[in-house]
């Protein structure tokens, strides 16, 4: 039992002062001075702003990815995440090509179980045929699962094509899913590559000259596209470009369902890491999508404001020098990756709230309840309300940090934000009703997280039904 | 004191099912299975969605206008709306070109004391000087204005240039109102006018013509440019075309805070009215902006969909057949304005949530709780929550009715939506914690509205004057 | 030799009135009263307009497709195009996937000998390797190829993916020769057609619907995309749709070297021709891109005025009642394409110019001048000046006739534009200095075509070389 | 009597060797080893191009203006203009506000007299009765005036509002005369003006802040929709921003005929000429529009390589040292303008052919031939064709030269190009015929420039009124 006492409570909708009781893991009441049961912790909220928890709809713990495994785990992830203000984490199965999709759940749920705060998993789509689609019925109906993943990119590993596209799509539409979509044309990346490296440009400069943004643009477009023939709701991860911000846009003017994730990371780093002469440190900034022309950003952080982006994320995904070096004759073999789940909600507070480009409600919305929403969590997650999840992040936010490795939780040698120094941080949180840190004091332990089965048919799915109906 | 049983309650954010207690004009609780108290009346909600009363943001009650006074007063004008699920307008304060602002919201308040729901105005700025830059002060600050209408038509009357436009959106962003504009160019339209009358082109078919969609588009987007200019955030009312819809998206992709509104009447009605031999039934639909190519809508709905138009209206405007007849011999002489007020909202949910378009939630966003928070009224309403407004509607999703003028309350011989079969009504409302409205049977009485102070400074400005600093 | 006398020239540039001298095959003089050589034949073309032959840039005679032969053969095609005002086609050669395009161009050289007009091959590149990549070396150094074309549908035959699209287009852009695309996602149209025969609908009118305006939208800005990457020029064939034209045009904004070719029959024809229960009628229109909903042939006409698409064709691909119904069970087995070539000029006309869409110096420009500067045959096609070919079509610009199958001369048992009362029709027709078609009276004999080597490297390519260079 | 050999000529179309034979004026002949008439004068022109002689259609000599007469006048200004290879000039005449547009052009006229190449004028209209529309009339039938000019900038002075503009657009489309447009949003920028001032921010840094993009964008498409309405043809003058390309090209997209003009100094020099401390430098950087953050000019170039936007200008009008300082303590009162057509030949092959992104055929259109044509002077102007005027550039591609005042012609002190190396300059220039500019040797002499009448009703016109009539 906990009540929250003298804050400021900062939903998506509003802000206002008010008590908040949590018990038993969910909020039991908010109100003007409430009393506190016997027995009852108190904590003092004065000059804080209580928002819901943070969603990181996009993570990869501890993933096996290009001959390696990313160095946070889903404790050491799930940690760094909770003292940046995060509580739920939404992260990757990634089934083998071939492979089974339930055998692939099991082996993440397993790794998952150290978790520290709440979690849940998308499920990725590498390969098609009957299995497939009956797995993806018995995930949805069986295991809480709601979200497919698909990668356009990855070719011959994890690429997928229209053909599979279609089908995965069509049958996730009959499930109620949501299918998440990396947009990068595989095909234009895997020749670029191919390219840079016999003209002997092997260093991780390249890598961004492998992807330019029109590798992204267009596969955004794409994947609307199909998505819009089928009459399937579509959600675009980790969006970099205008070019794909522009593609949103215009179909969502078309009365299109289509949602687009933004990482923090993308948001304020551009393309200039690239120029330099350690390579380590270009390599620490290989992922995809790349950073990019410092003109992209805008366009962004004008989609958060205006709604035609709707989430923020981190792709978080680390991996440390030696991991790096192993790309080091050949940037193809560079593990794609940045940490950010540490820094996330300081970055989008700093960066967003304080330069006026949004409001503390609209970034309540883009950190939290969008993505409850979008993933049908909520009014469990994201939001401030009665019955609601007691996850809650008391924000200080006046109070400044610099951001460093030396002093991150994250499990990897090096920080994207290296000497940023951010206003904005969280001065406590509450995941699941406990209090979980405290003023830098971690209480959360090992295993705390629960994993949350997230149901299908979010209301978008009834419009959708009946809008197919109608035509 | 008024509990409210079995129902299930939409918002713009969630649909679950509670019960909710009205006391002194407020939500006092909601929840499960709430004991009713001592004396507390009780309905049966069962079957019903509790939703938000609907917010007309743009009605014009017994105006004077073109020589004329349009034939809903307040009293007949909000009952019609409450019988249809609104329960709050917010009325267009105009006052004489050369005249007195206060002078004029005296006189409008005077007319609105017999409203039977709430009520609130927006004042007209109809030409410039020091007079009117310290009358939009007190007004702000001893009136609870915070929004002012301009109208860039009506050349000769109401219409102010672009200088005008400059010096008021910039006061108003100043004293943290916001401005709303009617975007149509008035120069051309009075040149079109001229040229159509010239012609003999005397009848109402040539008003659509001397106001086509690019009227309206040049407008919208010159008055976004001007707002752009000065930082302003702005909101354009009855936005009815493609063109100004698209002149809105692509300021909000640039990040500037752009809003616009939608009547229901430009949603499902076209231009194909004027395409007739009876000069009454053409006269009765002579509106400023007219009636559009049926193309214009679907953008409309798109628009409302993707969050980039956000609010829905009436313009609701009435004038009987003798008034419309002083136009006979000119169309220029026909008052303008058709109803709406009353069906607008089963309009809305017929053709917005049960073809798909919209989900019950962004229905509630765009008939109240936008609205609301853009001229700063929410969650007093808007909302359902504790200390909100007890302004409720409980809505029929499935039962049906036919709207015809016999059957309107709206004090005007003929309706636009005449023998259209709605599904989606009101079945009952709730209005300052009373029973309005019950199933047919009005219960309230002329002066029970009260007057909506709106208080400056909507969160957007601390967001704006952030932005301001920032760049 | 020849002289023509007191008729008007028009070409893209301008309209003057001179006589023209032809002598070999080629212009020989233009100016005002020549005086006729001895033994020189004179034509009077009082009251016409002279103009160069037209150039269609996209015909298939008697190709192998879909188990069939289209049903006019070179001689037949070519005279049909001749008396409608067309003296060159660019015919395409297509490889069996797998096979030698060489091979393959010799197959249809053979075929073309008996052409009765001027001929050119496009060579299409449907699979890759490296003998692939040497024979366009050698199609372009040793016979005059310099453009080949790509299929992004028909999957499992033609369709290329994107990976060979950027090994072809980046082999081309090296031998300074330009790539043609097909734009429809084949993937898509796989699944779709597959979907609607799942579910019965096997009739034509199904094919309209598995290929949709995004599928050719898509592919648009994929391929443009795709091109962008490599800093190569695109020709977009048979662009049928405003999301194609928009992709083209936004392309262009950005300085990309995007060309788009509308068919005659998409600029008039719409998808009513599909709502008919006459099974064979709607057979007949099966062509890919389908007939489209009639909003898009404005996007096409404007396109055209505005310089954003620059050519006209046909896709001339003929197939008679017969060989329709091998697909009368099953749409897909229905063999796509529809005559055009020999009434393209007059349907341009009364459409384009006559409605003031295109002044006459345009409909030169898109019917034959940008189509030889593209492929780069300019100034010997496509222009009227002294050393060009003297292919050249005397327009009557006020004559009237009524298409129909019956006064064709294509060899095929129906017309797209059965009815359709044009105004503006070829008088007498001029090819390679001879008198072709005179007045109704077919001249021009069977092998009198010849083959036209067309040069690598158009002025657009040293633009290109020095634009890479210089970022 | 002049032969030139040996050169390349380059018309919009086409690059060709042949010679060049010139007589009284015109062209006589262009042919393969002309042979020299008996006292012909001949040019070797070895190694050059040919092209046909520029065209500015965008120049102010002699011009009272804001108190002060802009330096140049028409013998020098044309002189500048012939040594860089522009042959003629459309200079503007202004009538006083109220005053007669014919005693205007009499009063340009009669300055314009010693002009040592070809000129013609625009006539500003500036107000707007009955004497304007009937001057009008006269001018484009006794003065050879097909072009009047509006200024939607200039409040209080030169500035026209949408009333007249409709008045004067729709009596030009009834002459068959273009109207220009000079694009800015006047009482927009008046009220920016007056609060830089007021903010005691009087320096030429204030200049550009008080005309940011948007005011022009704005405008852009204000005119583009008046002219929509009133199915006219018009042409924007000096487009220095996207936000105006960006309108250009949409209306274009939907078969309107609209025009942009770019000025040579808007492409290659950018807003940071502002910063500075240097007072005179920036206030010879004042003209409107204001120089443009760099990002337009990607724009502006994409524009005319893709034909959306076709001429280009300088806009000359020069104010020295003493002039400028008009304006030391008043930013509005330093006279607008910059020198510039000495040098736009120079600069636009340098910066746009050696670049890549025009080819020299797209160089001939844009300095010449599509001007002419607009301003229906063609093939008389802008044309290399027997009959059209002997105005020939033969353009050197490969020399260089170093920009600088000291060393132009141009009367004025300082140059906006100064330092600047460019390749690719008139070695030799032909006006009317005679050998005026021999490779830095002057012959032309004053008073040998010409007036040219240019008729109304271009092609454009036959095709706008067949429109207007099928619609």
């Amino acid at each position: 039992m906990l009540l929250i006492r003298g804050g400021t409570i900062v939903d998506s909708e509003r802000t206002y002062r008010a008590d908040v009781l949590c018990l038993d893991e969910r909020i039991a009441a908010i109100g003007h001075d409430i009393d506190a049961p016997l027995g009852c912790q108190t904590l003092d909220a004065g000059g804080l702003l209580i928002m819901p928890g943070g969603i990181d709809p996009h993570t990869h713990m501890e993933m096996p990815f290009m001959g390696s495994v990313s160095s946070d785990d889903f404790e050491t992830g799930t940690t760094a995440g909770l003292v940046g203000g995060t509580t739920t984490i939404l992260d990757f199965v990634i089934p083998e090509v071939g492979g089974s999709l339930i055998d692939a759940w099991h082996a993440w749920a397993s790794r998952a179980e150290k978790a520290v705060t709440d979690y849940s998993f998308h499920v990725a789509i590498t390969h098609w045929n009957d299995r497939v689609s009956m797995e993806m019925g018995r995930l949805t109906q069986e295991y809480g699962v709601n979200s497919f993943k698909h990668f356009m990119a990855y070719k011959g590993a994890l690429m997928v094509d229209d053909g599979v596209l279609m089908h995965s799509i069509s049958r996730a539409l009959e499930l109620g899913a949501l299918c998440n979509i990396h947009a990068e044309n595989g095909d234009a990346v895997a020749y670029l590559q191919r390219d840079l490296l016999a003209r002997g440009l092997t260093g991780p400069e390249s890598h961004p000259q492998s992807r330019p943004p029109a590798v992204e643009g267009e596969a955004a477009q794409r994947v609307i596209a199909i998505a819009g023939l089928l009459g399937a709701p579509i959600y675009i991860v980790h969006v970099s470009t205008k070019d794909a911000t522009d593609a949103i846009s215009r179909a969502r003017a078309q009365g299109q369902r289509v949602y687009g994730e933004v990482l923090a990371q993308h948001l304020v780093i551009d393309d200039s890491v690239y120029e330099t002469d350690d390579w380590l440190r270009k390599a620490q900034h290989v992922m995809s999508p790349p950073f990019r022309p410092k003109a992209h950003q805008e366009a962004l952080w004008a989609g958060l404001a205006s709604g035609q982006l709707q989430t923020t994320a981190t792709d978080h995904c680390c991996f440390c020098a030696p991991q790096k070096e192993q790309g080091r004759d050949d940037f193809t073999k560079i593990p794609n990756g940045t940490p950010g789940i540490e820094d996330r909600m300081s970055v989008l507070w700093h960066h967003g709230v304080r330069t006026g480009r949004l409001t503390p409600m609209e970034f309540v919305a883009i950190t939290s309840t969008n993505t409850a929403r979008i993933f049908n969590i909520h009014p469990r997650k994201g939001s401030i309300s009665v019955g609601a999840d007691a996850d809650l992040v008391l924000w200080d936010p006046d109070a400044s940090r610099t951001i460093s490795a030396n002093t991150s939780r994250q499990r990897v040698d090096y920080n994207v934000y290296e000497g940023m120094t951010v206003t904005g941080l969280a001065r406590h949180v509450v995941a699941g009703g406990r209090l979980a840190y405290v003023d830098g004091d971690l209480r959360a332990r090992r295993g705390q997280g629960r994993y949350i089965e997230r149901p299908c048919f979010s209301p978008d799915f009834d419009a959708i039904r009946r809008r197919a109906a109608f035509r």
